[in-house]
């Protein structure tokens, strides 16, 4: 937990509709005068920016997974140092799209590095800046993909390039998290409408605000 | 210790002149008909070169010491995975131009981060391809200093910023490691001529060939 501002975090399987919920509830804060930033990882300054070119860039399928995990926790540490450390000194309250639990469902849980290796560098990289609260936005993997394959406009990466038990481990690696860290990780059902997950995303937040 | 080939790394602090010494030893061993690669870090393969890149930018003063840390251990690991240990698993001697223990002298310990925590990311990366023998090819920094000073053709990069102090402190670093890892380490009076450097470290070698 941190003294000042309130860290929340955003996660789930691709096609979850995080990102459009989450600019909602950007606005709505923003618009009942609170002090409020949104950001996103990977990526939100210029050096983490640049590792997420890295980490993504279609052509670079020699990857390795660890490889992959240490790059995506070395442009967690510098946004965190950069845009988020920053913010909840000044009591502002940081919503965050995917931050440490993307690494260890993905990377620790789907990729098979194990979850305890893959929190125990992110530690390194995090240090006790743990997020107050997460909301994990529940989506069969299949209906996820289903909406992304829908949405021409959406930009593919390397990620994109994996089956569908690779995002059906991805969902297990979260329903791990779930389990592991019962008091900050909330889920809501995000096979509803926009505006239902988002009245509940919003009811669950109101309570840590 | 790994079951074939040979792993053997080179470390020292800046102008120690291990690069000169290496190519030679490469040289030698390559005449005598031995399976050799001579390779360096950071770097080596195209998404570690990348990722050099971005931790040599001049430009990127805002570098936080442990992303830092965390992408010389990303880059670590992709040269290891596509260059070092199919080397070693064909039986081939690998001569190493940095490795592990720059990331602990430099970051674990003259950057303050710790010694245990750089070697717990390092441990992730590299798993047990720890190597066989490292030559530290022992300079005081003013004088390596002084050696790079007179070498206007070497390229500048980031750490050419850094002060006296900072490379006093790699050096400090370097000794607890010659006193943590007394087998894996030798230690080579890098002061004395390019030959004499050359024929000792030559001697320490020739035991573990």
């Amino acid at each position: 937990m941190t003294d000042k501002g309130l860290f929340i975090t955003f996660e789930g399987p691709e096609g979850a509709g995080k990102t459009t919920v989450i600019k909602e509830l950007y606005d709505r804060l923003k618009s009942d005068g609170r002090k409020v930033i949104l950001t996103r990882e990977p990526g939100g300054v210029p050096i983490a920016e640049k590792i997420r070119h890295i980490i993504l860039d279609n052509t670079h399928q020699e990857m390795d997974a660890k490889t992959e995990a240490l790059l995506y926790a070395a442009a967690r540490r510098q946004h965190l140092v950069e845009i988020v450390i920053p913010a909840l000194n000044e009591d502002t309250i940081v919503l965050c799209d995917r931050f440490i639990d993307s690494s260890l469902a993905y990377q620790g849980y789907a990729r098979g590095l194990g979850i305890e290796e893959v929190l125990s560098i992110n530690q390194f990289a995090i240090g006790d800046t743990m997020p107050d609260l997460t909301l994990f936005f529940d989506i069969k993997p299949e209906d996820g993909l289903a909406r992304i394959s829908n949405n021409s406009g959406r930009e593919q990466n390397r990620l994109d390039n994996e089956s569908i038990n690779f995002h059906k481990k991805v969902y297990e690696g979260y329903q791990l998290l779930i389990e592991r860290f019962p008091n900050r990780i909330h889920t809501t059902d995000a096979s509803q409408s926009k505006d239902i997950v988002k009245e509940n995303v919003w009811e669950i937040m109101s309570k840590f605000i």
